[in-house]
């Protein structure tokens, strides 16, 4: 079996914190007898907008499946750090996520059955006289915890059984909101959750969801007064001038304009709603 | 041997999208039966402008060569993904090469002798139902062929032999373009190929080509209609005020200006050309 | 015992120079005859701005012992390179430092005993001919003495051996800067030292030191002429609109906003005096 272990917080690159929960994985790591072989570190993103828990959820439970059996996913997006929310460590489909539980891991008990532990076992937590930084759970208390984990120790070790509440509920994308006047008065298909660096809109519309068999045979769908024919296969469709719909390589419809940035053009943003046009 | 696997793209690091095709590695390195030790992964660079084709040559051409006999290099800055360009791998210079055949590897040609396969097996492609989804192939098609390459897998496994016209042309940096007025009618020596981020500008005049051997005595440039001293040494040298060329740690002349941005300072971009000054 | 290499450096992450440093790693790691298990690669941050060497030892300084006893550090922050600055080694509290002598690890000898040798063995250097590019000795001097006192290479086979002094003395952050009209006439307490993503200023003031156990029950100070009350605990403190200290995860005074940029809305800067407010 091989031992990874991700990570993703909103730390970005320039400032220590990534480093310091790094430099703890290893210094646990070496009280190990045979610490050999490390597990594999892989950084999944430290460029998330500061405290965006929706944006960090989307994008773990898009790649975290990806990963093989066993891997142990340390996310850190907690502006929350300190306060009442509960530090967790799960168990879900085979593999392993340690963090805050603030709504970033409530993806994963939507995916079915998961064990969640609460992080309150004193021997796996770092900081001065063994009492983590309140203001960095990430290096002393979820760092630790994911170091064990990825080393083969047992998620239930690490604290206390608890239910899926201590997930935490994500305050973010969702409901029906006002996005201005429209061509269409269709309800929404979905949302915009993702914009890309090439300004591609990625949208929870799945391909094997009710919509997206009425989709299937190809349909004009809008966001905000833009219509969006579709679907294309590849990016080399359409004009250059209009933007089109395609099935996404996440499953889920995206749309994008031929060598151009669409969100941009258009102004969409993460949250705005995706309707079909009226026929 | 060192298995050692680089990575270079033009995703940046906020999508999902180098996770994704890190999780694919470590999925497919999981299936063997020893999969330890992994290969060790190292990011070149995902900060590559979108699409720039010629940069993400220049960038491999000039790093690749210093890894180790066997590093396996998966390059993808493919702006025409899904579309009839190839997809390839290239066993050139005891090293290996994945990735789109849209001009990227064409410098492996033009340095020796390669040998190239189209990436046309289906034992190695991911996707819904085994088909590698038209939008994202450096997940399904090029980060497959290339975790098993690493693992040892020969090269004629993964697909078609092909010539090496399979690799394409780089429709980039070339020929003569005008660059505006200068002092000089002679004929360009080189071009400016990057510009890095001390804002040196790097061109392609070889120390070891015709021109550097021109140079070596010490000789006056010009970009445009600024006249550049040179050769130095060290960064240290010169006045500040105006920029000095020196043989850069690439074996190529590069200009720089003494604690300063000698592009921004002059307004430098990729492919303008360099030339000798009047004398 | 752990291997680990860790990189610091000001050369970004778009640029070919971090990718030639670890492909030389590699490359001289692949000499060994049993390279396995090659040593781990963090990343500290490659995000310094250009030239700043307070900056490099302010991080190097406080996350390096975080990383286990052997740890190997390669820090190339060095506006100098190429110059009369010297090449070094150094053995200090059970790590390895390699890098230029230019102030960059001038923290080592405040903190006790250090062993220094100056990298002039030319079994370890690279570049044509052997010798380095003067413009580019992280790669050529730097990287191969790092990688080989990662495989266990005595630090005095490296080159001849020094006092401290050439660790060279940072020309940075220090003394008492006018900073402006203040509330206050009382002295520093020390400095801002580093504003991190968040906008979170923090400063050199230690809650070991001798002005933190003046101000552990509370009391309030000033950065020029904004009054910060404290010690908050979290960063879910105050009202949003003042900002507010706290005893950071580093062991010294921070100050925040809550749910805010702290240092954007005060103009705050790396340098400013933090003092006592009058009582």
């Amino acid at each position: 079996m091989i031992r990874a272990l991700t990570l993703l917080t909103d730390f970005g690159l320039a400032d220590p914190y990534v480093a310091e929960m790094k430099a703890v994985l290893l210094a646990e790591w070496s009280r190990f007898p045979d610490p050999f072989p490390l597990p594999l570190l892989v950084d999944i993103s430290h460029a998330l907008p500061p405290g965006d828990v929706p944006g960090a959820a989307w994008l773990l439970g898009r790649v975290a499946p990806m990963f093989p059996a066993g891997t142990v996913h340390l996310a850190v997006v907690d502006p929350g750090v300190g306060t009442a929310r509960p530090a967790v460590a799960v168990a879900a489909a085979g593999q392993f996520f340690v963090g805050p539980g603030n709504g970033l891991f409530g993806f994963l008990a939507r995916g079915g059955p998961v064990t969640v532990v609460r992080l309150d076992n004193p021997l796996y937590q770092r900081g001065r006289g063994g009492k983590p930084a309140p203001t960095f759970e990430g290096r002393d208390l979820f760092a630790p915890a994911a170091a064990h984990l990825a080393m083969g120790v047992p998620l239930h070790q690490l604290g206390t059984p608890s239910g899926p509440e201590a997930l935490g509920a994500v305050d973010g994308v969702s409901g029906d909101r006002a996005d201005g006047p429209g061509p269409t008065t269709e309800p929404a298909l979905g949302r915009i959750v993702w914009i890309d660096r090439f300004g591609n809109a990625i949208t929870d519309v799945a391909r094997d969801g009710p919509h997206g068999t009425r989709l299937m045979e190809g349909a004009e769908v809008a966001v905000g007064s833009t219509a969006v024919a579709g679907p294309g296969v590849t990016f080399a469709v359409g004009s250059g001038d209009r933007p089109f719909w395609y099935w996404g390589s996440g499953g889920t419809l995206e749309i994008a304009l031929r060598a151009g940035d669409a969100a941009a053009r258009h102004g969409w943003q993460v949250g705005m709603a995706v309707r079909r046009s009226a026929p």
